[in-house]
């Protein structure tokens, strides 16, 4: 008996994130021996969804499912996601049934685009694009990035990534995560009771931590007041973990140097929000970290790969821990 | 007896590129030897600068010294530029004077930025600027920049550095330069001739070229037109080099990515100026490639070798073939 999958696409999104027959079947050549014990459903209909769930005993999908699975799918046993932060699927995973995110996913574009990022704050970007609002030739120097310092707060595989370009580039790495251990990638490793004590070292900080009952509110207020005035800020993880008010109120005093932000307490930001107008603020639209050609792919290699656990009944990667909340 | 020095400074300039006694001093420590024979006099008063050029044997300055030189300093026999490129000396300099540039002042910072531009348009950050001028949410996927292609338009010491960044970042290097020669950073090398051959390949075109009769309008309409669509352009070279209003039009009518200039056919760019508002176009105000820290160290660094040069009669760095304009 074949294991029965239903894969949710949704009916409005970018193809980018579309899972097809035709990705499956690539992925099944890079992960063999998996695919044809499985049964697909593919459905981007969301009024069929509860209905096409009855069956299903795995479920793939990129979004919340929201309310309803423990009745909808009694014979739910696992569900992939296709995002690496799950906090909004967290509340609607019925009891016994596993949550794997897609970790890993985000890595080599999301680190990409965070060095990116601290390299524009370096040379002042955010200030030009502001100057050219304005209609303003200012000048404003700076110096090269190397031997100055970024704070990384979650050292997952965006900021993991994030940290080891920013060590080929000849900063100092300074590491925020939960366990305080240390990572190869940083120079130092902290946990997030000690961010607001290093952040006076900081030249960046670049947020790249999950969502989770630690995380949310951990760059606030006080933490961005530990900054000094000629650092950078940039969030590509989730907004949650940093006061957005509170640094949009710091860049209109111009008490910081700016900010690249990829993530909004409100997405899609509305054309009235006062986000848009903040000075020395670069905004991107949450796909920053996504890479065009690889999301599906490397989304499905861990699928595969987890897959092939479930049926061997081994231990799947990526497993949330939903007290950590990733 | 010492050789007399004129140190011409500019009055209204940023104190980036004042060059005080204090660096001279901590110069002399990094070359030494040759300080205690020159007699350095200051000045930063322009209408002072032609009397005292009176007994000046050499002349280290940052500007167009502008006409008269031959009446003003009979003595001269030596201008050390603080700037790299230097047509607009050029025409200044009298018969059997030697001018020597400070190419290799801007590499390490100009690279970086060049390099940081590559990767602007690669995540697409200028069209992200654009929807926030126009408070518009819209998603533009990329993919990391490893395997594209860079086209760099001159290897001096700024461009072969953004052609080292590029190679380390796993982009394919097509350099151009005036003798095709090969050039190790660079996987191929080509004529400027070549130039309109080889543009459908680029991904990204760098333009880091000096201003000289060869190279003005060198990246002109024709060649703007056979860059793919998708390409994005950067000129932190000299203005001349490429086309300002082609490239303008090309952005406005959406057949490029986007742009990042830093230099422009009028300086200051003035607030009525078009150009402010081009699409998908970042601008910055021409200190891009120089360092705030290591510019005046670095120009004196040439300045005093090339004084140990002078002094021995041995050849100068950085000498000015005025019959190639660098």
């Amino acid at each position: 008996m074949k294991v029965r999958v239903l894969v949710e696409n949704e009916p409005d999104r970018n193809p980018v994130y579309e899972v097809t027959p035709a990705h499956v079947r690539a992925a099944a050549r890079r992960v063999p021996g998996v695919a044809g014990r499985l049964q697909l459903t593919y459905n981007d209909d969301p009024g069929a969804f509860h209905r096409l769930l009855k069956d299903a005993e795995v479920l793939l999908i990129g979004r919340n499912p929201g309310p309803g699975l423990a009745e909808a799918a009694p014979r739910l046993r696992w569900i992939q996601s296709m995002s690496a932060g799950v906090e909004k699927y967290l509340p609607h995973v019925p009891p016994g049934v596993r949550l794997t995110n897609a970790s890993g996913v985000h890595g080599p574009k999301g680190g990409e685009y965070g060095m990116t990022a601290i390299l524009m704050l370096n040379h002042r970007v955010p200030e030009y694009v502001q100057f050219q609002r304005e209609r303003r030739w200012e000048q404003r120097w700076a110096t090269t990035v190397a031997g100055k310092t970024v704070v990384v707060v979650g050292l997952g595989e965006i900021g993991a990534e994030v940290a080891r370009l920013a060590r080929r580039w000849g900063l100092r790495v300074l590491g925020v995560r939960r366990t305080a251990r240390p990572h190869p990638a940083a120079h130092e490793t902290y946990g997030p009771r000690d961010l607001a004590r290093i952040l006076p070292r900081a030249d960046f900080l670049v947020a790249a931590a999950p969502a989770t009952p630690d995380t949310r509110g951990l760059v606030g207020r006080r933490e961005l007041d530990r900054l000094p005035p000629h650092a950078g800020v940039v969030n590509l993880g989730r907004a949650a973990v940093v006061d957005e008010a509170a640094l949009c109120d710091k860049l209109r005093r111009g008490e910081l140097r700016g900010a690249v932000l990829e993530v909004f307490d409100r997405e899609p930001l509305p054309p009235d929000s006062p986000v848009w107008d903040v000075p020395n603020l670069v905004v991107s639209a949450h796909c920053g970290v996504d890479d065009a050609e690889t999301y599906v792919p490397r989304c499905l290699d861990i699928f595969l790969d987890n897959a092939r656990r479930y049926l061997a009944r081994r231990p799947l990667r990526n497993l949330v821990d939903p007290a950590l909340g990733y």
